[in-house]
């Protein structure tokens, strides 16, 4: 059995939680929680939730860790100082920051004799894999990444900053007549407004100026200004009754060329509908949890990220077995 | 430079010389044939042909010599013969079969301090991968693969074989109302019937009984039985001027649950659309003969399949690229 260990018990922990409940080779042996953990009750019976001072204690009765805390702040730290004591794992999301974060983790996760997974989950994760997949198959090509239809938490959260505004849902939907011309193969050029538009569901206070708060989200830089948005006043019943899920999903294209004049035409598409986003997530996570622990019983050390994971690692089956049956 | 020899000079062969063309750290230097050299032009200029019969000599000139024989008789002998010499990679199809080969084939490359990556290209290959990731993902699910809309050899090959066939092509397509019951989650149990169609251009010799001719196509057990078949009768000129590609592509979609009790459903769908088969499989060749050369250079050593193989070994660039530009 692969012990287990979950820091941090939001949306991600909890998914977590439930994908190991469908893996009979690993097991939950302990939550930790910045919070007072008498207040945090989890799903798994018999499983002790404990206050993160208390995790370093337990080095040796887990074999993965995974850190379910934020990419702003709390992975940049949390990541680094973890596989100073244990084989971790993060979903740390921040594109941009990736290289620093890798860097960062493998100088200690190597000094320490520990494997460290990082940025594991969608996007980045399988929709990474998915880009170099078809890159590296098709040379000569483009890619295209879309998101959605999905939540957006961080634009949700822009939304609900506004004055007046009460509670709110962000969706991103990829737009079908780029999606249509990507898959064509005609390799076209879009800007940002012509592959996705934002749907917004905003509830508002009572009183509350609607035409200031609609023009408020439209024109908010970076967020919504780049982009077709439409903005629908709800209450906040229905916001309950027809929002509250947090589903997500996307499409990574590549549309590429082949033959001696390049005159074939290939089209890659790996696309993804997911009910639950953080649930996925976990799922991802705890596949590659499985893979850190069979690496490490290797003798591999460092920071690794999906590209650096053979396949059958993630998998219960022994290498016979995925032959036999999957390949 | 990676210098990579070719044995055997038909559509897949052709098929890598030009996704040599396309990859800027490789390079052909042989091309090897049954056939007498001087009667086999190719297309890169400077690159000689030879006979089969002198490959061995030229073991040191080669860093991957990759295999594009028949799965049939010519890869379970090719594969372990040249593994004694070479890194070698092919594109060995007959799913049953791969154990045995894989046996074979590791045996030999061990023995030898070679690697061998066995049963590249996109079914076995980029549709196993989808497999194996989307299973470990999902354990929770179900997994469907479907083929086409695409021409197949093999049963093309079967009607030409019908006493007044002079010549035919066959497609199999997937069946569109079955790929929908699957993308909505149902998880239904499809029957072979359900899944695909035949359909077949055939040109009769002049005088042939069509009747007859049709009722062997649909009859014949294997091939076309357990489909809903058609047969459409058409001129040489007819099925040169529009059945002379080979196209083909497909699906690979798994439909799982998550969640504490199985709510939340989640699809991953992987999709192929290819203008050119044998070129698209070439290509896939390609990425992986990249990632034997590298593997070898970092002291692997035997059998090997896309399974086994970290993506980022197929990348032209970088770890440190890769983590920048496509995570």
């Amino acid at each position: 059995m692969i012990r287990v260990g979950i820091m941090g018990y939001g949306n991600l922990g909890r998914g977590i939680e439930c994908s190991l409940k469908q893996n009979e080779d690993m097991e939950l042996v302990a939550v930790f929680t910045r919070r007072d953990p008498s207040t945090v009750s989890i799903l798994t019976e018999g499983v002790k939730v404990y206050h993160v001072d208390d995790a370093i204690k337990m080095k040796d009765d887990i074999d993965v860790l995974i850190l379910c805390g934020g990419s702003a702040t709390d992975l940049p730290e949390q990541t680094k100082e973890y596989a100073k004591y244990f084989n971790v794992i993060d979903s740390f999301d921040t594109h941009a920051r990736i290289p620093e974060h890798f860097a960062n983790v493998d100088e200690v996760a190597k000094a320490n004799g520990n494997i460290a997974i990082i940025s594991a989950g969608w996007d980045p994760g399988m929709f990474s894999l998915n880009r170099l997949y078809a890159s590296a198959v098709l040379p000569q090509g483009k890619d295209y990444t879309f998101w959605g239809k999905g939540v957006s938490q961080g634009h949700s959260d822009a939304i609900r900053r506004i004055d007046g505004v009460a509670d709110a849902k962000q969706y991103t939907v990829p737009v079908d007549s780029a999606l249509e011309a990507v898959r064509s193969g005609l390799n076209p050029d879009l800007t940002t407004r012509q592959k996705h538009t934002r749907e917004c569901f905003v509830v508002a206070e009572e009183g509350a100026d609607l035409a200031r708060i609609e023009a408020e989200i439209k024109n908010m830089p970076n967020y919504f200004a780049d982009y077709d948005t439409t903005v629908t006043f709800i209450s906040a019943e229905e916001l309950k009754a027809n929002h509250s899920g947090i589903p997500h999903g996307g499409f990574v294209i590549r549309s590429g060329n082949t033959g001696w004049n390049e005159e074939n035409k290939h089209i890659i598409e790996y696309s993804l509908k997911l009910d639950s986003n953080p649930e996925f997530t976990a799922s991802v996570i705890v596949a590659y949890a499985r893979a850190a622990y069979r690496m490490k019983q290797e003798g591999a050390t460092g920071c690794k990220t999906v590209f650096d994971i053979a396949p059958a690692y993630m998998s219960a089956l022994s290498g016979e077995e995925l032959r036999k049956s999957m390949l």
